[in-house]
């Protein structure tokens, strides 16, 4: 039997991470490929310890909860939000199924089809599927490693007036990259000039590699008026509790508590029971210092066998956080082809090209460094290293 | 700050029997109005050992999953599925964030502004307030005691070729009826004739006073092809996990699975290997026995009330599953106003207006009895009968 589906299914893609990494799954491949956390550092005895409590204090932790967010958890989120300069009320958060329950809910409550959405390029990409699936239009604003290029974004909210300019200002997925302080300035005063909304996308901010680096969230440099930012606890605790939060002007959290509500009730309040006894028993600044130092180390390993290749003809920004390497190729080499020969020798990376919302360059990639053990980095990247070179000779299998 | 939002939050409606709980859940009201569980009925050790369980199996149990579900918990449910001889496929399954999410991502693959969904009148308000936020057109089918009348079917079908008929045909939310086995027939085969998709909602069929009474889902008297199916783990397990599932043809499945994949990439996992153990160590089924008789004194006990106040003018059927009593007064008695005298006396209820599509009667009530306790009841229903009473009496305060 043939199905009449929606038409927004047409505007629907398959993530080509997902595609990839259910074929590098298998067999002894090492994958660059997802943007997983390494499972060996969760706080494993810690999360068993939280659930204990959270199970043993009342029976009511099992029963139907608020759509908002179990209080104590909004208040917990407020005071590690505080510290960092953004939203004190709990009124102003929203608890999420993860950080794209964030997005998605944001985007149902905001784009009618043909409303366009600025961002960068590229971008995250399943930021990329939720704006797609709405029928908006997604326009890239021209940018450097310091962020978005003030004229080229002027010129873009004058002429086609955006409903939201959608950012990931630090450690960017997929380019690693961090947007300079006189760049988030320049974006806010322009979002106030031209009344838009900017979308700060911050699931990465946590995982920082030098704490002397630290930029303001633009969060903390608007009134409560102009940005919405949303974070999550799946790159710093685990993401199996797909717990993420949405911080922004109560009207806009109040319409997308209201859209959830139909779309799954609530989230999974034991978790967030669970989250809160973890937060109060665990010191987890100290355990994301700990990750910060284990991710860099393996980030500074890649560097280093990238730097030691032989003269490898590639561009990289050294990461300062977050969980990946964005690596540009030499113009004639297209990694979705170099993808297939990595994968034949062992080892697994992105292509860039889906990142892209136009002009897509074929000859980038995306390598995750968190997931994968130092030696199993060592080894993967010895294999990638080859393949790259072999590809630079053109002998391709 | 004037934020323009989507125009489809011009049709989101928030809850109705939600915003009656947020009053109603402060002071010593006792309420019958929302649609919980028992907290004091909850399997609280045996979900802190599946926790436990889960928590010392692998730290991968906290890692990013399958937007699908895990397979180990898909192959229980076809297990259990297959027992009331639907689907037995893993492929057929999707895990879903409460089956709430199960609506709200059918809903999204398949309606189009305008697209026609047949449903009873009443029905289950958030699946309306989740098609509405679709924007498609729902129409209310005549129907009895028995499930809905085939000639008004048939002939709507035909006139408004519909995208979908939504039933919940087994203990009702509101109206707690039981599609007969005639009807059931008699809705497949029209389906069929029209290639029309069925829609059932399941979440209350295991909760069955008299197992004598069985009737067959729908699912099991098709061919995998007109039926999609949903149920979930809140009623028998319980609610904040947060995990239902849809099963339905692979086509329908695999495009929900990726409409889900952009809404929240997956379930909560660690919930997920949870209660796979849950189920392999418990006796689910022996607890699902006893919810049902402790239900089943609570209604009877409701029930007596009601037959032995002074000669109250009402009427009912009597639930044989389930978990709402859904009560129609005299003509003249609006609940809405009765509601609140009724929370100034103590007692709550959600008023039956809602739940309609159209036409409402606006002499109903949906009256729960599976959250308090017996003696709850007692009082409550003792304070209900008294404003009932004197609203027949023609006072009010």
């Amino acid at each position: 039997m043939k199905y009449g589906f929606a038409k927004r299914v047409y505007h629907m893609q398959s993530s080509a991470v997902r595609d990839i990494l259910k074929v590098v799954n298998k067999g002894d491949v090492i994958s660059f490929a997802g943007g997983l956390p390494d499972e060996k550092l969760f706080p494993v005895q810690e999360v068993r310890k939280a659930f204990d409590q959270a199970l043993l204090s009342n029976p009511k932790v099992l029963q139907y909860g608020e759509t908002e967010g179990i209080p104590a958890l909004r208040e917990m989120l407020c005071e590690r939000m505080e510290k960092k300069d953004i939203f004190r009320n709990p009124e102003n958060v929203l608890v999420t199924s993860g950080s794209q329950q964030a997005i998605d809910l944001f985007a149902r409550v905001m784009f009618d089809p043909g409303d366009i959405i600025l961002t960068e390029n590229p971008t995250y990409l399943a930021a990329l599927q939720v704006f797609q699936s709405y029928e908006a239009n997604i326009v890239a604003v021209d940018s450097d490693e310091d962020g978005m290029l003030e004229e080229d974004l002027e010129e873009k909210i004058r002429h086609l007036k955006p409903k939201c300019i959608y950012v990931v200002p630090t450690y960017s997925n997929p380019g690693g990259k961090v947007w300079s302080l006189e760049r988030r300035r320049k974006l806010l005063q322009l979002a106030k000039k031209y009344h838009t909304i900017i979308f700060e996308d911050d699931p990465y901010g946590d995982i920082q590699f030098d704490e002397s680096d630290t930029v303001p969230p633009l969060a903390s440099m608007d009134d409560n008026k102009y940005v919405v930012y949303t974070s999550t606890f799946s790159k710093t605790v685990v993401p199996a509790m797909r717990t993420g939060w949405i911080a922004g002007p109560y009207q806009i959290i109040r319409m997308m508590a209201q859209a959830k509500q139909a779309t799954d009730l609530h989230t999974n309040s034991l978790t967030q029971h669970a989250l809160v006894h973890l937060m109060k028993e665990f010191d987890l600044d100290a355990h994301i210092r700990t990750l910060c130092k284990s991710y860099k180390d393996r980030m500074l390993l890649m560097k280093d066998i990238f730097d030691s290749g032989d003269e490898l003809d590639i561009h990289y920004t050294e990461p300062k956080g977050g969980m990946f390497f964005w690596v540009t190729m030499p113009e004639d080499v297209h990694t979705t082809a170099l993808l297939k020969d990595a994968v034949s020798n062992g080892v697994a990376f992105v292509p860039g090209a889906p990142f892209y919302v136009s002009n897509p360059a074929l000859n980038t990639m995306r390598l995750n460094f968190t997931n994968a053990e130092p030696e199993k980095i060592e080894t993967g990247m010895r294999r990638l290293v080859q393949v790259m070179n072999r590809s630079a000779a053109g002998v391709v299998d």
